[in-house]
């Protein structure tokens, strides 16, 4: 059996139950550490579960996922994968390939931004399409994320945007060379997404959304030390809100009254 | 402390090892009953968490909750929710209530169906705003919720459909009386769904979507007898998924070929 389990967003203990009882009976377990990330490393999951994890990286999942699988038709072999496992197409794609393959699949569900962003007070049924802010490079600077924005704003929804992660991304020197070399980790901020975004909002005015838009920067979600900052995407360029992960609202321009008593509470 | 926790969608071991932990050492546990509901029952959990579980109705949860967020000052209270805690408008609003209190409060995330709705296969990112579709009456047959279906499907967007629950509702007969008499639960069918949906469609023409337009129902999802099944709304008013919960998506008309190949294992 191949099972895909969720691990939640905060620590070790964020795994359910169910989760943790096929951890501790598969022959092998594997730890997805490239699409999130938790608070906690490798060791303390490690530790928490009783089992030694196995670093999936981008390689594995997405080029040499098959010998993993093909070992699922006969041993048990879980992927663990930060929030909920089908957040990120790679893994309904591995499920699929296992149905190629003939292998049996069960997913456990958990928590996952999408819904935990529901912490800031934002009601998710008031949300629109999620959308994901790249890195900017020098050369490439996207911005077709930014009408999506515009659209969720002009039919009054939210819009969580995911915010980008590299890691073990190859250098653009090493690309052409045998031996890949990898950057070093990184992880975008609500700072820097908001940076990117009043860019974009000097190129293009006009969309209802200006730097005084009021803007939510989340980081560290369900982890003890999570933060809920309310500003301006003007100040919020200017907000450090700690170690990763963070994720970064655009809320609605009219807000229900609800929403606007909780989001007070993080001005 | 104040704890909302949330219970995940299958059955009692879908709880996480913070829950679970949480649940066994709070004085009074208390378990919400009429937003949603799992597919194992009260016994079942209390049974596993080896705690009595006090039930928590509408009535308890909207009016009585101050008394409990009272006692929350100096002892340990636990609120269970299905899926994730702050999926519904009721809980923010018991946040919000316990900081007037200064009462601590923490929340345990979970799975819910506005992530695990991506078992079907599709991706979460292409999903618009989530609807509700509520019972009609013989003189109540609202459909504004339509407009943001056909919204979506003209971005190329998801919608994900929460099917009505009546739990606990008083008769119409007994509202002006003193003793209040209550229906029987009745919980939303995929079936139900559709077949309003059509009576609009008839109504509505001209959106872009139309009887043949394909549908995914799901029944219990995240328990080991999860459904789903992949038919036009015209077919989706004669299928039978079983016992409760459902819920209905209305996928966007030009889907990415991996969520084509997905939706085909369950045509």
């Amino acid at each position: 059996m191949f099972y895909l389990i969720g691990l939640g967003l905060g620590d070790a203990k964020d795994i359910t139950v169910k989760g943790l009882e096929i951890v501790r009976k598969c022959d092998k377990v594997l730890l997805e550490a490239y699409t999130s990330i938790l608070t906690v490393g490798k060791e303390a999951l490690e530790e928490f579960y009783g089992r030694p994890l196995i670093i999936a990286d981008r390689e594995l999942c997405e080029s040499n996922i098959d010998n993993i699988l093909k070992e699922a038709k006969n041993k048990d072999v879980a992927l663990l994968v930060v929030g909920d496992p089908l957040g990120a197409t790679t893994h309904t794609d591995m499920l699929l390939r296992a149905k190629q393959f003939e292998v049996k699949t069960q997913i456990v569900h958990n928590a996952s931004i999408i819904n935990a962003v529901s912490c800031c007070g934002l009601q998710l049924y008031n949300f629109g399409e999620t959308i994901s802010i790249p890195y900017w490079t020098e050369t490439w600077k996207p911005d077709s994320f930014y009408d999506k924005i515009v659209q969720n704003f002009s039919r009054n929804l939210h819009t969580l945007c995911l915010l980008d992660i590299k890691v073990k991304e190859p250098t653009e020197e090493s690309l052409t060379k045998k031996v890949r070399q990898y950057m070093d980790p990184k992880f975008m901020s609500v700072k820097e997404a908001a940076s990117q975004l009043v860019q974009i909002i000097k190129r293009k005015p006009d969309t209802g959304i200006t730097m005084d838009t009021i803007a939510v920067g989340l980081s560290r979600v369900g982890a003890p030390d999570q933060t809920i900052a309310v500003k301006s995407l003007r100040e919020m360029q200017q907000c450090d809100l700690g170690p990763p992960l963070h994720s970064l609202v655009i809320p609605a321009p009219n807000l229900h009254p609800l929403e606007l008593d909780y989001l007070a509470h993080f001005r």
